[in-house]
């Protein structure tokens, strides 16, 4: 354990405060609380104003429960993309990774987090009542009294889908287990992400179950 | 340039002032943003109050310039220091990596950084005017009249010392040769830090300086 000796308890505060952020140790906290201290007062303050501006102002949005600066944020809110294509992630920081690939235009929906008995998040403390709704919505007022046949797969539009796109560990696995077992009952298309072996990965470096799928779901070979 | 679409306007701008601390990228500053936004808001306010305190409230000591939370820092009022003996350091980060080595029992003198045209950073922006009141002080107050020969030498007491504790490198060089113009004149003894192999060096891996350092400087042999 490094132990320092402050000079002054405003610097150990402070140093303490910043080395709560995940990946900064007590020397980077300490260099980044000298290097604060030898800035202009008021860029400083610009800093904390910042930081507190995002905590305290912050809005989520009403529909899909990703960050926002208005009721609806400006993906629901965008009248181009496809409203009946659900991709549920885990946090803010998934949508933002999936919007910047620019290959998907359909809505999203952000959970909050992850099943984890481990850490004692259970369904409950997450957004997954909300996916329900709105799931439930997407397939007409009368989904899922019919009990467990599909209500969408009979209307004329196309088949609405949710597309779990959570992490490939157990978590995951089983957070995405329970969302389809919420929803599979309304008769809507349920896909989850490809595995396989990342685009410049080499074989010999593959574990055995990334492989294994890989060879399983192979697709056609296609020439550019 | 990594370029990312941000959901919200607050988010973007916590993120572009996390991404201003040195060592922080834009990808860490957005982990970090996203962090904060799953805290307390207890926490997060916790956090920057010690910031901006650490910035308004910090005070520096009037002897020595060191980072302090009263006038005068804890090292110079402390009796059991060598009061005859300053040790010369370009920042607060000094002094706590020379105290921490335990070795040291004299003063310190904060030079609040080390003459830099390039960065346009000249004597005047620093602590010396300060250090050569100091050193004036030390060797009396008839000091530095009599022209360049010392008046520190010829006291009953042990002759003070100043110990240039700066980089190696060009600035350092340069800023410890200005500070010895400056004191010399007093007869106080001027030294500088050691340089050589560290502990543990390969010699293979050193650079000719060093090596060479190592070889004119050579100590004779002190087994244990």
């Amino acid at each position: 354990m490094y132990k320092e000796n402050y000079p002054s308890k405003l610097l150990e505060n402070a140093v303490d405060a910043i080395g709560m952020l995940p990946g900064i140790g007590k020397r980077s906290a300490l260099r980044l609380a000298l290097y604060l201290l030898r800035q202009p007062q008021e860029n400083v303050h610009h800093f904390t104003a910042a930081v507190n501006s995002l905590r305290d102002e912050v809005r989520y949005c009403r529909v899909c429960r990703m960050i926002s600066d208005n009721e609806t944020c400006s993906i629901c809110s965008d009248p181009s993309r496809d409203r009946r294509t659900i991709c549920v992630v885990e946090s803010v920081r998934d949508v933002m990774s999936i919007e910047n690939t620019g290959q998907y235009h359909g809505l999203y929906h952000v959970l909050g987090g992850i099943i984890s008995p481990i850490n004692g998040v259970g369904p409950s403390d997450l957004t997954i009542r909300e996916l329900v709704d709105r799931v439930s919505a997407l397939c007409g007022s009368d989904a899922g009294a019919g009990g467990t046949d599909g209500d969408c797969t009979g209307t004329g539009e196309s088949q609405p889908e949710v597309i779990l796109a959570l992490s490939g560990d157990v978590e995951g696995e089983t957070t995405s287990f329970y969302i389809y077992r919420q929803i599979s009952g309304f008769g809507v298309k349920v896909s989850s992400l490809a595995r396989g072996l990342g685009f410049g990965d080499d074989l010999e470096y593959a574990d055995e179950l990334t492989l294994g799928r890989s060879i399983v779901n192979r697709q056609m070979f296609r020439p550019y």
